[in-house]
């Protein structure tokens, strides 16, 4: 089974917290839950989300590794290294359902990265 | 249901779009497919295909970050930093299906990494 | 199915190999194996064991990428690099398994990578 969320961003860069909203989806008691994100300059990770200064530090690290700017694709649209940064982030997480939930850790939360907003991003969850 | 296609690379690192190999393959209306590539120096990213600079700047951006020829590994076989680049990549995607077809987003192909060819590259697709 | 397996590291930083342990899980004969490490400081790797000089560059290059003690996060608990690291490799790997055999290509073995112990790490194991 899968299902459809949209999610609007407010930030260029930005990583937003979309456990719950996963959470809610879950209607199977074992199986997998596969979170995708289908679009190029965003990405899907797993991290801490109970201090938001994870998500900063997070965006400080990678702007320092792919700094903007110096990229070949920004003669097109200038976002050369929002489309590094969803290339080595990925697009997808994967997490195990048991007993009906999702089996996040204590200090895990599902996270949408978007390095190129603001902008709707949908993404996809499959359920098996 | 599984399929292996294999990939001839040309350079010692290529990024090569193998999304229209990868379609081809789908014969199931809702489900998913893993896109596994079973090297330790060659991984599967999801980026955008339109524009070739992306994976210009993506091989480039990897050889700033992991410089070639400063590794203990390099002692055996020389290809330290292709291991590394492809530690951080990973070597799988993994798409929804709906609709028999293909979840990609309108700027997401499918590319086989290799980072230490030219060589044959084999990839092992799990549709499910 | 699901089985679940625990590991105690040794070392603040420490790649360990795993493929042994994972293998002994599987009993089905087509499918996949997805393996989920539900800790925020510790990742799932895909990479070569043969050489053990590769899990040291591993660690010695995310060191030099993502330096200790200069994150936000760090006014907490003092591990903000490990929690970006763990953010960037990702905390599961899904391999295809085939005949009755995980599809880890000759130099691939699954490592738990813990960057933030000695702790002692659970493994969430999905076959189907």
């Amino acid at each position: 089974m899968h299902k459809e969320i949209c999610i609007e961003t407010k930030q260029n860069q930005e990583i937003i917290d979309i456990t719950s909203q996963i959470e809610k989806l879950i209607n199977i008691t074992e199986g997998t839950c596969l979170v995708y994100v289908p679009h190029a300059t965003a990405a899907i990770m797993i991290n801490e989300s109970y201090d938001p200064n994870i998500m900063i530090d997070i965006i400080d690290s990678l702007n320092t590794l792919i700094p903007q700017g110096q990229w070949k694709h920004d003669a097109v649209d200038d976002n050369g290294a929002a489309h590094i940064k969803a290339g080595i982030i990925g697009p997808s997480e994967q997490i195990p359902i048991i007993n009906g939930k999702l089996m996040l850790g204590q200090w895990q939360g599902l996270m949408l990265c978007d390095f190129d907003g603001p902008r709707k991003r949908k993404i996809i969850v499959v359920i098996k």
